[in-house]
């Protein structure tokens, strides 16, 4: 990768800032974590795996910033920065995990050093980080396998290096496969409304030198009929028990298509994203985005003022059509029998 | 229908600007055919019939204007002419059509007046319009039996008043149920990447007062999942012999997704439409368009600068994935069994 999504130096954390991509490539310098809040807030940082490292780094400078406070006063403060932190996004399931994570580890310190307890966050922010790299190569390794030499594969929105402390799930096959010398083309769809296929994808892929070609949403349908896709890999918001998965709307019908079209459907995602507390897709509730990005995504109105708007963030794709689930522990058949 | 695509008064032709819609509600009106001309290629009026009657139109104000020729002047300069207007959109079949048909008309006369000539033109443009208005409610009132009382209708593209003489064809379905007092709603996918479903089909249904709901195309696919759809129904842009249908990009995905969930898929277009030299799709080419279309659709840059595009203006639809054709002389079943 020739970008890095979240970086610290100096105790500073770097941010790419993703709002800008990919007209422009911005990084951001914060040494406040309330301006990291505004980051996540304004989608600079967006993904579940970059969100919650961005806010135990957030949990970091915190602590940091505060150097005229002796350790109970900083261990006072800490709750309250902690909540605030987790309010920036508050349905982005890593960013409260991260938040309570690097705060339960304070918890067990019992030494008396504010440089110590300082330290814990660090350390702590460095380990998650550390192991979503470890969790995306993974992936990566595990999915190249699946994926055989001059294919073509098609993936939905941005489950890539963007969205993620290392080099991304549903993307860091492509990653792995191309260090393995692999000749792997992709077909990124755009992603409507927010365009993170278009702006996000293509923008990493051609970073890496990964060639990928772009189309809009109803065009995936044609191509797999063009036998011009030989797979498809995306990402995944929440895996239920059964198997179904909650992703970027869009994703079940290019699973129904796929099927159709006799071309394995893979979801990347690791372990963490397989919901203990969900049997079916059927107890995820679907939240309906704002009229606006449809009908003036662009900055200029492209629909009458006035008109309804059907707008869910995302879509469940039953178990059924999925023919394999990549994890960071390996690969687990799917329900789809053909 | 409270806006009128073409009109003539007083031998001027009036056109409602299409390129400003939904914005604004702009009428032009023209009395030089090459402004006609003008307004063909930069889409001022679009979609098959509308285009043909406007290039009629277009060739009765040619004769209009040329005040001192005499007859046998006129004759020979209206073979350039027709070439002039044939040539606004090489590949748009209508307009060759209504041209070539008002020349034949014109090449009976046998008379030596002026303005007897003259009114062959008119005359014939208005039949070619009257026809048009005649085909688009037959079809109107056949398809209108297929929808049961309170449906909610998926439509993709523009098939509608805005792309024909009369009330369209998918549309003029919702148009005649309307009249028939059956309660319809119809969903409309936007249409990547000139979005003339967000653009044209909201709007005119918004006009019209029939309930409209916007989704972006890769929406319709879970739409269909909830429950939410009870048939589809789209125009065509050419349908070949054995029924398969090339329609707007993304309509095979529609139909697909469609089967998938038992829905019924309707394809809404007059006779003329059925192509007597095409066997099957495989005998039609799929235009490519330019990416400008796809990476910069909404007047800013939405994905990486020379990112390489896919993008078919079409697709075909197997005639094995359609219920059944909607068409002025009545319905013709389909090849799709369940």
């Amino acid at each position: 990768m020739n970008f890095k999504t979240i970086e610290v130096k100096d105790k500073k954390l770097i941010l790419l800032d993703q709002t800008v991509l990919p007209g422009k490539t911005v990084y951001n310098s914060y040494e406040d974590f309330r301006d990291v809040i505004t980051a996540i807030k304004r989608l600079e940082v967006r993904g579940a795996p970059a969100i919650g490292i961005a806010a135990a780094y957030a949990l970091a400078l915190a602590v940091e910033i505060r150097a005229d406070y002796d350790l109970n006063g900083l261990k006072k403060i800490m709750v309250d920065v902690a909540r605030e932190i987790k309010d920036a996004r508050p349905t982005a399931v890593n960013l409260a995990w991260a938040i309570d994570r690097c705060l339960a580890k304070s918890y067990q310190y019992e030494g008396e050093s504010v440089d110590e307890y300082r330290t814990i966050f660090w350390n702590e922010a460095d380990a998650i980080h550390a192991e979503d790299i470890e969790m995306c190569d993974a992936m990566g390794r595990f999915g190249a396998e699946l994926i055989p030499d001059g294919s073509t594969v098609l993936t939905h929105c941005n489950a890539g290096a963007l969205a993620t402390g290392g080099i991304g799930t549903a993307l860091a096959v492509f990653y792995k496969a191309a260090e393995m010398g692999k000749n792997i083309k992709v077909f990124a769809d755009e992603t409507r409304p927010l365009l993170q296929g278009a702006r996000l994808t293509c923008w990493e892929l051609m970073q890496a030198g990964i060639d990928v070609t772009l189309l809009t949403d109803n065009m995936a349908g044609y191509a797999m009929a063009q036998g011009k896709i030989d797979a498809v890999i995306t990402g995944a918001d929440r895996i239920t028990q059964n198997g179904d998965v909650a992703n970027k709307i869009g994703t079940y019908a290019v699973a129904v298509l796929a099927e159709k079209h006799n071309i394995p459907f893979y979801v990347a995602a690791p372990e963490s994203t397989f919901d203990k507390e969900l049997e079916t897709g059927d107890d995820i509730i679907i939240e309906e985005r704002e009229p606006d990005e449809v009908t003036n995504g662009f900055g200029i109105p492209t629909a009458p003022a006035g008109v309804k708007v059907f707008s869910p963030a995302f879509d469940i794709t039953p178990h059924n059509l999925v023919t394999a689930y990549i994890t960071d522990s390996g690969i687990r058949p799917g329900g789809r029998t053909k």
